[in-house]
């Protein structure tokens, strides 16, 4: 079982495929088990005093609480904004199977 | 007003049927309120030591604490995959007219 | 830094053009620093006794815990449905980027 309690981050990127060379680099260093890309979203957002819209992609990325936050700290150096929206948060309720397949997944301590 | 506080399932699915399957299942059972089904995602994991992709559905539950664990148990048991991600967690910030809802359409005491 | 942690909303619309009005009013008033509407889910739920489904779009916001109450009522008052689902949460691993951006977008003492 995984020694933490599982997680989920919650970060846009301009487009899919910063987003998916972002999350191959995360799941090869263990640091999340999966992340899974939704490819069109419009963001609204005040940009220089007005209220703006642009399209982004969405990375949802599942890990645990013991290695959260070196997960947001590595997405936060790969991303390609200079103020990147990370949003990490643990998720107490996760099934039995998926702590076992974030376990097998995550890198040992963390590190 | 509901019992519990409101909380959310993230569950992604092979595609858009089995994910409906599961959560019109659900709902009949009155384990979530609802189920927002997310058509096409791109996820990126690990598969026998390769980083891969490939194109899954997202399932969003919406439910209360009542229900949480057995609505993670009942996906669990429903779900295509031997080893699905299923990660539930208490939502502490729903609208009023949300937990009513909830009230309303959830089972008694979760059973 | 944001006095508050960071937080979120899930909330769905009936389309985007509904989705984009209500982002762009709590941007424009700071109890949200940006929405990510996610333009086309299918819901499944119960809808006189029988288990439906029609397409809705998806709006997730991006605020911090000073402001989510306020943005969630506001949300309640701005949605076209009269039982809106608004599901809004804490995130307690925002990056630190995050949280500056947060603090320079929201308004004041969440007033």
């Amino acid at each position: 079982m995984s020694r933490g309690v599982a997680a989920m981050i919650w970060c846009p990127f301009p487009d899919t495929d910063s987003a998916r060379t972002a999350a191959s680099k995360l799941v090869e260093e263990r640091l999340i088990a999966c992340g899974n890309i939704i490819p069109q979203i419009e963001s609204v957002f005040r940009w220089k005093g007005e209220v703006e819209t642009s399209f982004e992609c969405g990375l949802l990325c599942k890990t645990d609480t013991v290695h959260l936050q070196k997960a947001v700290a590595r997405l936060e150096r790969l991303h390609p904004y200079e103020t990147p929206a990370i949003m990490g948060f643990p998720v107490s309720a996760a099934a039995p199977a998926t702590l076992g397949w974030l376990a097998e997944q995550l890198g040992g301590d963390g590190s």
